[in-house]
């Protein structure tokens, strides 16, 4: 194997999600960032945006130009929906790979996707040929992508919680409950007085209960690994911190439970981003900041029949570029954890 | 009437529920703080331990001593679990009426109480007697009662919540879920390494899901609800955030749902203290920092049969000390509203 | 004296000064809120903006309609600077008082107001009528004032800090230094990146070190109390918290010292929102958010020939809203501690 | 030279220093942690008090024993003050290097440190012998330091931001100002009820005005480098986030100031920690948060005779434990940044 390190470009570097994938590519050892784009930035130096970047780069923020982007390996999207579905289907012709880390290409059903996003799909045709880059799933697929729908946060943390769960047919598929939790980064960096530390500090509350757009995804995902159509319901929260969800996930068991904790245990062990707590344990969101993990425990409150699942993430990593990038290395042959054992912060 | 104001003592005020209701009553058109006792800080003054009160009362703590409490119209307990069990009876006797703020009288059935809280009960008899204060459900009983368990905070927000659907025999009650969130004072002011900031913000996370000590006081409430033994799941969470409890309940339709809105309306038109929102809307925590309101909605997510239950209050205020005030304010005969009339602050 | 309350109205009452106005006018026992005004949510509930404002308020905002709003004995400006100078003369000719909480009025020379603010004054001639709303200082001719400057957040603090020593003559006037520190809300309800909780939560800045526009409104209120240009550096800092500023005041002594405590408790002894600490103190902001005291304690390390006063108030209150009621109090003969007795919530 | 690693230890490895020391150690390239001792967690793995570390060691805390200790190339100090001293000459005598992060070895004169400290120092004849390990201004004495004496949080802050200014003689040496402001994790990892979040989020205050532990190691600093005695007034405030310090200085000139960015940037000009921004700039805490680097602006407000110079540090890294390892890496002649090119996270 060549020693060339990959080239990467990231195509709208001003949000959460791209000042995240800049940090990590920056830090990868087989991997080089080649060019972020920004329309509203560019000519401006990548770290007079992000303080955290001084020293390390001396990128500037760039116009997007598709033949410039297709120079790279790959091109990343860290867009808002409905952005990258109208540059993919030109850079896929020049040869370029990519990994979308909005909503465009995670639904299968173009009908289900502009329902919940209200808008018409660009190329519905290449929703048959991205792979959903969830890689404890779709790891085989992933290797050979082209195009990689990155999962949303919610989603990531969800599906990893429920899937030995789903897969083992352990329980009743029509009534499963995620009740999930995020950070505020989650709803991106845009002026939104929803969004001020004066608003979401020191309070908590849900949204969205009556349709949240990672609503279909999740359902998918899930009905995949049942084998059938699940009923899911789904409630989001906004909690007062920057990083970090918790999906508590709530399924009824159909028959023997048998050795949970086994089941679990046995399904991720050789995860690399995957741990499986000791029975008993409360995963906390800050010993993923920063950090590729989901980290996850399994419950039966009271020896009942209903499980409970903990399943933590950093929305911006596991849950966005951390992904991407875990997505990049198995696309790329490179080892998977490459650039990605960054150990979280504590305090 | 007379106009002479009800005197009322704090036993063990040196807690979050303490100086919660020590700012309650002094700011309480109809009664007077005579006592706060606290055998660690006995001789300083309230306002050295706690600063909002500065200018506000001269008072110092002092030393428990029966007599004295017993010359108070009212005394409430806001000490840990098993304190005031020791000294109720003595209190009862002298013709004191009481109010605990912990868990010795909660629950009904003595052999539950000592499994759950781990100690042998000092007066089983007075079970009987004690009253559950949560005015919505046992406003009657609340008027002539000589002892009042205060009900705890995540029960409250729960049974609030819950009420309408359990009443009115909506739903299957063998597969409730009360997903459960609050601020950090609920866990007391003591001095644990797990409680610091530097420890909890930033930071999300479930806590005692194998059990938790409000789960049999909430399965009593439901159940009285239902007339049945309810079958309850319960998960507790942790905020960030000083302040404020939301729990997020899920039960499942049993046939049709009727105009759930309207149940919810209905239920609650005449309470002081319960807030029913409109349809789609999702109860921010700050909006009853400080207050007495439980501020609800109720949602069923793509008209599915699942109910969702936004049950949200202030876990010092509606969840223990303004809630005790509540109950005193209709003991005494008072307006239930008296000296609950304070706006929460927002931002 | 009649019994008919005072009816107010509020011209910009969507952002946090707004709200908290709203808040206090609304349980203020001798005035009666008649109208806020907004051009962008006209029509709109007020509790539907501010959700701690459910039950307490029937009141929509409405259009700006010069006619209604002289109605109102006093109308109180919570808008952007440059908009009360638009309308203060018409409403001053309709025979109604004002009390701007903006800057429009602060500056009795109107070059440098603008200098600092950068426009044109559009009533220059009216500087000369308003009276600077700081009543600790200007009590007397707040009485008649017709049109009230209410203080910015920073000055009060920093001016009712250095009073006393400025007074006194007891300090180098050349060298003064107020190092403040503030919450976000300071920067009021703005769609800003820069304000969002992702953005200022677990952080800590300084901002406008080259040139803040209260350094012209505090040096000339320092000024007046030396009797002579002081010299002021002054560095505000945006602290992670909604409410709340502390000024750390620094000054050298010139001379004998003598009893600084005894200065300042006399200074302040009949004021009834100024409290002066024991010897040794450290005020925190939390015991006076939603609160309109100004808490200060006087300190000289080591003994030295350097004072340093820590000086602490809620923005929104004694820094803003809460001045402007008490203000109002004092413009109309009433109790000037009417409807701002409201206790600090602790935690 | 040889690639065998340097094998560290830690002794008191349970609070914030010692989690931040662990995560550095175990991420450094050259080095290997060998032992980490603590008396109360002994026989605990490392990675069951703090999640951050699983799946990264598998080490347990152990008893402390001076002959296993003395194997490890450098044992770090991460106690209490007063611990060290008991234990250092023991192991100098072994033959091994030692790095102490408390106080025991920062002020030379040993009158001083008793009265500051209140005891009796144990050893004050190695006071001699430590070396104050700030690399910027000992480098040369670091390298062959058999006892480092790691410098506080808020010295390092405060004498990086001094030192061209006093190296130079550009200000007045008498009148020096440190207004310094820390984050929670800086008074450690204590059961403490005055650091708990419900006591510490929203509110800011000031503390040890009167006088804090880290004036004389401040002040011996200052003079060194002003070749006289420094009069300083220092006062420190608690910020409620985690991590992260910033000292905002005063000085007043007493010259011609000449180009003070100029001085600056030609003073830290090789130094790979310490960042001087563009005039005009205001550096951000979260912007090192995880990370050694000290950022640094200067100012000269409106032109005039005072400099303000900003300057902030992450309290647990350049203010603790990565200076710590950067001493390593100088004692051991690796490359200086050696394990401490992490980038902050943001958000």
């Amino acid at each position: 194997m060549s020693t060339r390190k990959i080239t990467a470009a990231i195509v709208g570097g001003t949000g959460y999600t791209g000042v995240e994938l800049i940090r990590l590519l920056l830090g990868h050892p087989g991997a080089e960032l080649v060019a972020v784009t920004s329309r509203g930035e560019s000519g401006r130096r990548l770290d007079a945006l992000f303080g955290n970047l001084r020293g390390r780069t001396a990128l500037t923020f760039s116009e997007p130009d598709p033949a410039r982007l297709a120079e790279a390996d790959v091109v990343f999207f860290a867009t808002p929906n409905g952005i990258a579905m109208q540059q993919v289907p030109d850079l896929l012709a020049r040869g370029t790979r990519v990994i979308d880390l909005a909503a465009d290409f995670r639904i299968r059903d173009v009908a289900v996707w502009q329902t919940w996003y209200g808008m018409t799909h660009a190329c519905p045709d290449l929703l048959k040929q991205a792979v959903y880059g969830l890689p404890e799933i779709h790891r085989e697929q992933i290797r050979d992508a082209r195009l990689v729908a990155n999962p949303g946060c919610y989603p990531t943390a969800v599906q990893l919680g429920f899937k030995p769960l789903l897969s083992a047919g352990k329980v009743d598929f029509s009534s499963l409950i995620a009740d999930t939790k995020s950070g505020v980064s989650g709803a991106g960096r845009k002026a939104d007085t929803a969004l001020l530390l004066a608003e979401v500090s020191e309070s908590f509350r849900a949204y969205a209960v009556p349709g949240h757009r990672h609503l279909p995804e999740i359902s998918q995902g899930l009905s995949a690994m049942a084998g059938e159509d699940v009923g899911l319901t789904f409630v989001p929260h906004l909690v007062p911190m920057i990083r970090g969800i918790q999906a508590t996930l709530y399924a009824q068991l159909t028959g023997e439970a048998g050795d949970l904790q086994a089941l679990y245990e046995k399904e991720y062990e050789a995860e690399p981003f995957v741990d499986v707590m000791a029975e008993g344990s409360h995963p906390e969101t800050r010993t993923v900041r920063g950090n590729n993990t989901c980290r996850i425990s399994v419950h039966r409150p009271q020896g009942g029949d209903r499980v409970v699942v903990l399943s933590v993430i950093d929305n911006l990593v596991k849950g966005a570029a951390g992904q991407a990038v875990q997505n990049m290395n198995i696309m790329f042959g490179l080892d998977e954890t490459a650039g990605l054992d960054l150990m979280a912060v504590m305090p």
